[in-house]
């Protein structure tokens, strides 16, 4: 069972935005954390905006953040929008390979009810959760402290 | 998310058998009822038999039935064999991408509390569960009714 390379590369944005809190990041210095393509990078930049849960600042000191509170994130919110579909098998798209039993298949019912629990659990978990382990974080993906005072505020989590 | 072609055959492949009941299938009669490659269906009925699903008869009337009472094939069983990896995202296997910050990653722990929760739900069914709309389903896959005392028992259900 695979999410899309897609997804992962949009949890992992959101969790850098995450780490930076107020302050603005580039799609570049993303993809360099991550060792990961900038071109990719800008497809899921482009995607989590339309989505609503970043923001693009324009200008030459311009970048993406995060368009909500970290707590208001939930994962399973986040999986169901970069998976639209959740076409587990392919007898869910119907256009692409019609399957003989379709029409009386409880297999698809199993399926989507797994599917649901599946992202249930997801929407347990914020992009709070996920940014937790704070300082550890912030140091393997090299993000600076931010000012003062939103350093001393994360210490105390 | 999407599960493997291999998955998706795996439990098409045991419904069929299902519905046979005590008799032999061949592989090329599964693949012409569902309009599938005769191919991938031979590697499927391989790797069915080497976990334990399916037994093969040998022989020039020989084929393949399943080796348990259908009750007691679970569907999460089967997709746990069919997807040993269960790899998400890639991060799951460190040597095809490593991640960043794969040593202090909520994330994965909030996929793989999901993953259980997806397969847990797949164990309340078995193939029993699936074959239930049994005459409507013989008749899409062109499988003639089995001899008359196993007929009026499946009536029955």
């Amino acid at each position: 069972m695979r999410l899309t390379v897609y997804t992962d590369y949009s949890l992992r944005f959101l969790m850098y935005l995450a780490l930076k809190e107020d302050r603005l990041a580039t799609v570049s210095e993303i993809a360099a954390s991550y060792n990961v393509s900038k071109n990719h990078l800008m497809k899921v930049a482009y995607e989590l905006g339309v989505a609503g849960f970043i923001e693009t600042v324009r200008g030459r000191r311009g970048g993406v953040r995060l368009a909500k509170p970290i707590e208001a994130i939930r994962l399973g919110d986040v999986v169901r929008s970069t998976e639209p579909d959740m076409a587990l098998v392919t007898c869910f798209k119907p256009i692409e390979a019609p399957c003989a039993i379709r029409r009386c298949c409880v297999l698809r019912e199993a399926l989507e009810r797994a599917c649901t629990a599946f992202t249930d659990v997801l929407d347990e978990y914020t992009l709070a959760d996920l940014v937790r382990p704070r300082s550890r974080l912030r140091s393997m993906l090299s993000i600076a402290l931010p000012s003062k005072a939103t350093a001393d505020a994360s210490h105390v989590r």
